[in-house]
């Protein structure tokens, strides 16, 4: 199987790291791969922040349910859809979904761990305003990132037979020849 | 640099095919890359439909611009939102472009080439119709796929320092240290 493939299928969320810094390497490598995710017209839609200020990740862990996650990540990526460069709400939020990815797997490729954060967006206005965001940024996730703390993580997934069709809906896909 | 994040980096969308057709194997490895990524409470909103037949393939270039693509393509992958797993629209639309990338990226990865074509949504009903979806699915994407006709393929992206804040918007991220 080759690399990409396998860091494809291998990662996994990653909610505990140790106290060992990210390097600033790390971190513009992780960004550079967010920004070359494709985007409809190459509009490229994201914004990022990168938060690794203490006091600046305290007052985000009170924006979310999972405070704990946040309260132990070295880095934070809130990744904003800019409405300024916005052609079209879904195809620009599914580029920005493409952008996450890559830095998810960037972070698995560089040994760190990351979890993306959905739930703090019930508390956008909050987060928006710790950031001082100018109005045409949307929240679309916050990205935690550490070096992991060692442990088994397993996750499941439906299978193929379950979500895929074979030339039209209703005509099952068999992963078989 | 590791492999994945130099896959990351060199995929290019490629709109030329080769008439070799494209295996089993490989469709069966994108599409469990598709299944593997992450979603919102792992609901995993998506579903896929695989396109091989010709004449399918006739019938859906007419809905596009992009015909010439399609046309040459060996496979096409529909990309759709299920509705009924959905728990969060905007949520689900982020987590299906993360599939929509792992898939990408298993394209490069195989030695195949792909595309994302977005503007054939401006007829969703018509692909609709062609692939007998039920009311539920909310078409996201088509995935034309193939082997690359080789040529130089290059792309732009902004800066880091345009797209990236420090700590809060206004506050430029610069790269170096």
């Amino acid at each position: 199987m080759s690399a990409t493939i396998e860091t494809i299928l291998a990662r996994r969320s990653v909610r505990e790291y140790t106290e060992d810094p990210v390097s600033k390497d790390d971190i513009n490598t992780i960004l550079e791969c967010g920004k070359w995710a494709p985007s409809g017209l190459n509009n490229q839609p994201w914004k990022f922040i990168v938060i690794q200020d203490e006091d600046t990740i305290k007052r985000l862990a009170e924006c979310t349910h999972y405070s704990k996650i946040v309260l132990q990540a070295k880095v934070l990526i809130a990744v904003y859809l800019d409405q300024e460069t916005m052609y079209h709400h879904d195809k620009d939020v599914l580029a920005i979904g493409a952008s996450i990815q890559n830095m998810l797997l960037a972070c698995e490729d560089l040994g760190l761990g990351a979890v993306w954060l959905g739930e703090i967006l019930k508390k956008s206005e909050h987060v928006n305003a710790i950031l001082e965001v100018t109005d045409t940024f949307e929240l679309m996730a916050v990205l935690a990132i550490g070096h992991p703390v060692e442990k088994e993580r397993s996750s499941t997934r439906r299978t193929l037979e379950e979500i895929t069709f074979s030339e039209k809906y209703g005509e099952k896909w068999i992963e078989g020849n």
